[in-house]
């Protein structure tokens, strides 16, 4: 795909780096441009963006087209809500109990299979009876559960995944039948929302904070199966009932207006490179040459992550020659422009991540560097 | 103040528009010349500051000045957490008595002086035994208390006051004392955060939606006194409590950063503008204009707001011609580019939101249109 890589790859080398950070991540340059040519003068309004009543005409078309660029990349059907929310996916650790579960004592089971599933579980103790229905822990997190091996409680009131863990790069590449009565799915996608389409009939909420794929951080999106909203529990804060936000279109209170507007030129250049199939395919191809690269290193580069699994958004890796030389390969990546390379405190090592923004030459060039790398320091 | 204010003045004139709105509001043109100027590739680094790691040294240093500025124009005693958010003051509202309540039965004080106080007590029944010491409502909220008729219950955890109503135009010029066995006082200080020095040290709890005098929305300002962190009742989503971010510096997710780093900008500049003292002066010049104006005209034009509580933020007034002529007036203030005077929908009428970005020369020219109105339309 030469023609729709040499631009971004062109446009990266302008700026001297290539941006693997974990987000928030590096976004289209193009974006990034055309955000910063109507910074002070939003199309001829005489104001910024930043500056405008949430009400108002201009900013209620671009929320307007934001939520339906983004029901076209994700074909989100009208059975759903499309909400932009404040507080991350952290804040989502507590609104999925809280709106769906009918008491605190109502049964929800979790598939912990990195840190931040585990960070949802133990929120969602606070607010229902959550269990652990699948963890990856004694693994050190780098597989997923055959799906039958998810032991399910049939009275769950939903069962939560986090479709792509961040820090251990474990990806679900399909995801499992909720098997609870109220057949209710949960999936904290955060790090690989849209990266590649998804049958979002198949969930009653999907999460996601923006800043890995789609925008800044700032602003958190919430898809949720339109029945399942308004039964939240009394003591579910106004700014967490799913009710509040569907009821008001995003509008209740002031939302993150420059967040959300980013978001937009986001999904419109998503949209342009011919939706998320496309994406996906590009996606695919730079994560594969770079899980090719470790794997052909004999060993000098290791990704723990079963191959089934490992994720198109984060790679982690290692070095066999240990910590020093992890050190010594992330400054060295730096000088030669390729930045944020360092792995998650909790984890250490190396992690690349390889966002929708990242240009195959991004990974090309990273993938050079380590074949360099590893024949000056055998 | 002319060598002060002849250059925002300039700028505004610039894009051709004074915006008149109650926020999001209006920005120094030169923070955002500034931001647009670093929007692609900050300061050297190759990366957007939205593109980094919240965790780098890039934000790093972005968060902890504008940490170190909003408390030197604040003289925050060290006695007090600055803590940035996400959310709006609406958050605030469930977070206020789930942090300084010890549980929903402990009773709290609140002075009900408008919609955004109202909105807070309301929020505030789900998670503590709320009451209302003094409402405005039988005067349409045209008034504030005398400070011996606020009923304080000696119980109360906490008397809470919103000490700029936006949408009502009263603002508390002194604050009470709470009787509370606690003496703790909290303040919802949205609309009028940073237009002047305010003694820190008398509140419990202060915080403010940044979307009026210091940045764009998307950031929620709150400062707390550091004995009242920690004892958050269990139902607190992590979110929502104190500890969560006194004890991350912010930072226990990932923040707000692009909302932050404006933050940042306008405390330079408004350091730079001598410090609060001098900003309230300004405020204190412009607010006086305008509610002269309104008080020459001999009744056409009303602000039926107490003249000792009068906000020196937003100036809400109505004309004696009724509601056709405030669509006329707001209408060709507009053309001649006063935008976004419209009052709020739930009062109607029209309003002038005049935070510190509002230039001088913005006031005089919306008192001298008012004349010509007048004298067009007698």
């Amino acid at each position: 795909m030469p023609s729709s890589s040499s631009s971004p790859a062109a446009a990266a080398a302008d700026r001297g780096v290539y941006n693997f950070a974990a987000g928030p991540a590096t976004l289209p340059l193009s974006v990034l441009q055309r955000a910063q040519a109507e910074l002070v003068d939003y199309r001829g309004s005489g104001m910024s963006i930043m500056e405008m009543s949430h009400r108002g005409k201009e900013f209620d078309a671009a929320i307007k087209k934001a939520e339906a660029d983004l029901r076209a990349l994700l074909a989100v059907p009208d059975t759903h809500e499309v909400l932009f929310l404040q507080g991350g996916a952290t804040s989502q650790f507590a609104a999925a109990p809280l709106n769906l579960c009918a008491s605190l004592s109502d049964p929800a089971d979790f598939v912990v299979s990195g840190s931040w599933s585990d960070k949802a579980f133990k929120e969602a103790k606070k607010f229902s009876a959550a269990s652990v229905a699948w963890s990856g822990k004694d693994g050190k997190y780098t597989s997923l559960p055959p799906f039958d091996a998810i032991e399910q409680n049939p009275e769950a009131r939903f069962l939560h995944i986090c479709s792509n863990e961040t820090i251990h790069g474990v990806e679900f590449k399909d995801y499992p039948e909720p098997k609870n009565k109220s057949g209710i799915l949960v999936a904290d996608m955060s790090s690989n929302f849209c990266s590649k389409p998804v049958d979002v009939s198949r969930f009653g909420l999907i999460y996601a904070g923006a800043q890995k794929n789609v925008g800044p951080s700032g602003v958190t999106i919430a898809i949720v199966r339109k029945d399942l909203v308004g039964g939240a529990q009394p003591i579910t804060p106004v700014m967490l009932d799913y009710k509040t936000h569907a009821d008001n279109a995003s509008l209740y209170n002031t939302p993150p207006c420059f967040a959300i507007y980013i978001c937009g030129l986001v999904f419109e250049d998503l949209l342009a490179q011919g939706g998320l199939a496309e994406v996906e395919k590009k996606n695919a191809h730079k994560a594969g040459i770079l899980y090719d690269a470790i794997d052909a290193s004999g060993g000098y580069y290791i990704c723990p992550v079963e191959k089934s699994v490992r994720s198109l958004m984060n790679v982690p890796f290692t070095l066999a020659k240990g910590g020093d030389f992890e050190k010594q390969f992330i400054a060295e990546a730096a000088k030669e422009g390729m930045v944020q390379l360092k792995g998650h405190r909790s984890v250490g090592g190396v992690r690349a991540s390889i966002y929708n923004a990242m240009p195959l030459a991004g990974v090309e060039k990273l993938v050079a560097f380590m074949k360099d790398f590893q024949a000056r320091n055998p």
